[in-house]
């Protein structure tokens, strides 16, 4: 029995980290203090999964506004953890589904999860889950309720269990009554001109004379993916060759 | 017949008394006096079930923050009594079911219950069991309905029924007039600066010297669960030999 | 044919009279002058329809706030009008029944009813019945509506009709028009200190000199089923023997 | 076909005869001025719809609070027309169905009537039809429209139709649009005290010298089916042969 | 193809001449101003589809309070537009039909529409084909939406298309943005009183000499159905001979 | 496979081009700087598609007033791309089908993309697709929670799409959600004064002096399409043999 419960979880992990890469198309970089805090506060929950003897779960939700990196910080977290169960559970997987449908997928990943000792759930997008739309407002209340109930309920003995939800609608799953949930908070913000800078450098597509000026330009404050958007959008405006030259950091993009 | 009955009743006693002892996995600690008065009013209702001759029926609601420790204290008060037939209807068991067929396996609890002499029945979170949520507000009307009359259904003649609801959301049940249905009415309150030293001392984590800067840091009250999580992150971040010389006491968490 | 309606009527009769005196587990004491005036109300409504002849449906509804006795008087006036066809419709026997089925429930209920010459109908606890919910609010349009056509429709030529309804929440059902739909109005009030005075003195459980000190304990008013079930209890904290003393009449309860 | 037509329409003339009998189980007393009045007019209709070459639809709408004789006066109408088809479509005969089949039903009517030279069709407490209740409000939307269509659709070729709906919930139906559906509107008043005494006077039950004191005692308006009701429980009150001799003339109700 | 599409197009005129003509049972009088000049432009509509090479599809909006001649003037100008195709979609032939089957039915007029090289569909009284009221509101967004689609699309190539609509209802069907989906709107509003007289005088019931009285009994403004109905129930008040006579103008209807 | 998926891309484009042409059934005039604007912005999306490495999916949203021209643009750029795979969303091919299968088919047209190495979907006149009206509000939530999902999901690796929504309902978009999904926003305004005259020169319809009368007349903006449909009216106006001459330029439209 263990051997084919082994063989139960392999190959969900198996595919699992294809489908975690692709959460990070745009790779991840240092994007200031509070991405390191975030980060390293995610490695803690892990090992205190890990070593908990009373706590089997624990959950976190990811906080912050559209496009600031929470997908890719949830998958992030749950690669490094080397977790032999992992699984992410999203909206695009799920186009068309009718509610109980969907109810019963989520609900598949739990029980499977309880079939590992250790085990990562990355509940991405929760408002996407819930088919949330503030004019109403309207959702389904029955995947909401069985949101709630879930990431309350032990895994069954000597299984561990790692939540990890992320969201763009903090305030309307707190009154929901689902943020609170959530054992621990954590937010993801869009990155502040000197986090803008960090990025800038690392990616090494502007003369380090030109950054201040591109930052400048940027604003106040914009999300990570965003960032990344405008810079490809800025490359892609050259020719073929300076492209090519500018991504291979023998040229680079100049500021008009 | 009668050992038909007892045969249907005992299995199912059986089978309870392994879910109660699940509903404290952090064992029942002493918690000041709010808790004492709390366990001592419920041993006064399991005896007053009992020895009434005219009230089969004693319904009692325990109302309190979320993680204030309602269903442990439910599960306690149920494991005391000694009662052959014990119950807890939870939305744990029923993720992803339809609303009658939620209905139909509530009733059969309080069915099942009317065959056994003395009984227990727990309606653990309640606006879980009623699917409620703040936003509109939902909440399933048929489980609501079904609820409001099975507290006040009087048992078949001989036979005796004790009722323990738990909810954090009082209020609601108040509007829904689920909660002027129960006739006692229990609060679970979080844990107050004594009560917290009461706690810290029993479980004997930290130097006696420590707990007092340690309640001081927990601010003026917590619910017991959110405690004893909070401990046990303490302990799991210490590396292996010292997690397991402070669970069993050889050595302390320090503060920092 | 007469044979054969007498045998429809009968048997229901039969059934009847147990799940009436089921309504009234406290018996009928004597509460007040209020509670009084209604008994004698219901006798010559019951009066009224056995006579009359071009009123051949009465309709009367009993409104009062929880646990005053409703249920229990309704019972009474059915019991002793002699009647050859009784029928109470409650909610505790549609527990998760569909709207539709309990339609059909309720509408064969006054059919079976047109058979017989002198009937009553007990509609318990309305709000129940129309699964009313404060919240929203919510309710069964489709029974709702099946009770103002019922409770207006004259029986059949020849027979004679007397429906007698429940209901704590009669500011409700005038705004649904149900009230009006009745003749006739009673309220049954939660009693006063000279009715408490009164039922304390019949149950013969106290001291005479001890009663004073009860009823002022009492506060203002208190619902009789809530009455006997504090005396229920008071009894109950007695030991073995004392309690079957006091219920015997042998010995009180005092008061402390 | 002329035969066959025939045939269709007469059955149902003659069952509804009978119903329409069972619509003013009190008999037509005269009750006023208002009442003469609306009898007048709507003998003019029938008239109208008799002769008019050019406007083969007529429709009239009798509102007026409950108890006030609408559903008498509607069926008086129609009786004293002659015209060969009569239906009376009524909530009392669609209890518990769905609203497509009432849909069905109503329609069934109309088509019905439209074989028949000179029809009347009696739509009785539109409310009930229309499943309205104020709490929401609700209503059937399905009936609604169906009503809305069918009061204003021209018969075929030949054929007359009067119409004649009652309500006791004037103001709602206007806010449906169904109020100005109707061309003609009737208003059924309570009666007032010069009504009152009229009404007693015919009945004969009092003696002259005490009419006026009676119809103090009833306040400035009261509707004539409460009136007749409270006459009717006066004369139960007096013991089996009194009551007979009230009945027959003899004696007289006398004012306590 | 071409004669079979021909066959399909010509049956469905015929039937539809016969319809149309049904539309108009009090004939088609001069009624004033605004009645001229919305006749005038529905005429011009009609060339503007004929000769139109780039806008084959033209929308016509007739607005106006109830029974001002709306459906009448629709017809009037399909009837004049000698068009191949003419259809008039009604509620009156959608009687508790379900949303969806309404939907094929309109979208079916629309296909066959779509095969005539010309023309029109009448969308009459547009706020019951949407089975609107004003309370809720409530309607049927399946047939709105299929509407506000269907009076946008254009028709194949080659083929020409007019819609007219009407309605009572402009405010609402403006807040559903169907009134704005139409390219011309026409006022059609209530006669004044010189358009009074006009008709009047055709009808050439009153002695010139007591039209003025008559118009002046008529109020500031009255819409055309209901004056038509008003002078056929002052016909109809005559006895036999004399109505005869007033119809075929030897005699007058007296004011008094 | 290859061959297969080529097969499967090429037919979908073929049909396609004749469905983008009846986008534009009057042609692309110059309309001035906004639009100029526009088209450009347009080509650079397209060619940033291209090339764009690490940004597979760019979404662009078309917002302005009903006939202002954002159907023919959308599908302008998409004819102007080249790319093989092109496809147009629209409710007109949807009429009357249930939420589901709209869905289904949305969500296929994606999966299609998909296979293309380069693609465009155009979403045309989203509130449409959404079942939106604002009276309610009401709308597909089914359909939106597809929309919000699909426009923000990456292709699969190597295959590049743009999505090209049109709406003239961005504020509601916004609300709900839809609005910031999309990477780029384009407004289309009505034509202004500047703007109209460049129009009616190309034309060519009137004479260059009445040019400046006809701006005047029209007020101070207008969407393109009504201005298209009102030049065709007044073309429509002449007779024959003028209309021709008109069209072919060889004789102008005289102001009057
Ligand atoms: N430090 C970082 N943290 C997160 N993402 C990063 C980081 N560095 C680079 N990235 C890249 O930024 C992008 C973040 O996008 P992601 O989809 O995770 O954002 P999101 O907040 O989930 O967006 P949405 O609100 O749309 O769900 C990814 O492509 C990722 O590879
Ligand atoms: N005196 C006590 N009373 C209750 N719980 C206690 C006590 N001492 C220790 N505990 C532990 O505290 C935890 C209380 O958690 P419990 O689930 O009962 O809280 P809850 O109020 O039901 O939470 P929720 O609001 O999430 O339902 C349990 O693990 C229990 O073993
Ligand atoms: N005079 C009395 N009138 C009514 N009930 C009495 C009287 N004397 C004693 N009782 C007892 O009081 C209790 C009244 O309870 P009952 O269920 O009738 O109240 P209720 O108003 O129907 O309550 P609920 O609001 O819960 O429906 C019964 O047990 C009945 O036997
Ligand atoms: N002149 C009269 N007009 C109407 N009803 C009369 C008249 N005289 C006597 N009656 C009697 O009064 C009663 C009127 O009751 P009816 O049911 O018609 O009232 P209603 O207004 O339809 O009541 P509801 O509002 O309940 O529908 C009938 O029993 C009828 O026989
Ligand atoms: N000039 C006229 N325009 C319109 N109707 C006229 C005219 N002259 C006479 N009529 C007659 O007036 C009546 C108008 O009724 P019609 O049903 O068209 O009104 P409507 O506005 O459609 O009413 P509703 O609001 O009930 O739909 C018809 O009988 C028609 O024959
Ligand atoms: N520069 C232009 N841009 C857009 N449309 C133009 C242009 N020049 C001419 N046209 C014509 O104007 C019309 C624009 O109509 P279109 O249906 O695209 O407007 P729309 O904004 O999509 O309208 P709706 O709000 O009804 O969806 C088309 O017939 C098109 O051929
Ligand atoms: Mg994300
Ligand atoms: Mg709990
Ligand atoms: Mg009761
Ligand atoms: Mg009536
Ligand atoms: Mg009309
Ligand atoms: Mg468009």
């Amino acid at each position: 029995d263990f051997l084919m419960a082994l063989d139960e979880v392999k190959p969900a992990f198996g595919a699992a980290i294809n489908t975690l890469e692709m959460c990070r198309p745009g790779g991840m970089l240092h994007c200031g203090r509070a991405d390191d805090q975030n980060r390293k506060t995610g490695g803690v929950l892990v090992e205190q999964v890990k070593k908990s003897e009373r706590t089997p779960l624990m959950t976190c939700l990811l906080e912050g506004p559209p496009s600031t990196g929470k997908t890719a910080l949830a998958a992030t977290i749950a690669i490094d953890s080397g977790f032999p169960f992992i699984k992410i559970v999203s909206a695009e997987n799920m186009i068309g589904l009718q509610e109980p449908t969907k109810v019963s997928m989520i609900a598949k990943v739990f029980e499977d999860a309880y079939k590992s000792p250790l085990s990562i759930i990355i509940l991405d997008n929760i408002e996407r889950l819930i088919e949330y739309v503030r004019i109403g407002p309207r959702f389904s209340n029955l995947i909401l309720q069985t949101l709630l109930v879930l990431v309350k309920r032990n895994p069954p003995k000597g299984k561990k269990l790692l939540v990890i939800g992320t969201t763009s609608e903090g305030a309307i799953l707190k009154d929901m009554g689902l943020l609170e949930s959530f054992n621990v908070h954590l937010e993801v913000p869009p990155l502040k001109p000197t986090d803008m800078m960090e990025v800038l450098k690392q990616q090494n597509f502007f003369h380090p004379r030109d950054i201040d000026n591109a930052v400048q330009a940027l604003g106040p404050e914009i999300p990570i993916k965003r960032l990344l958007m405008l810079m490809e959008m800025a490359i892609s405006g050259k020719e073929g060759d300076d492209a090519v030259a500018i991504r291979e950091g023998h040229q680079k993009i100049d500021i008009d």
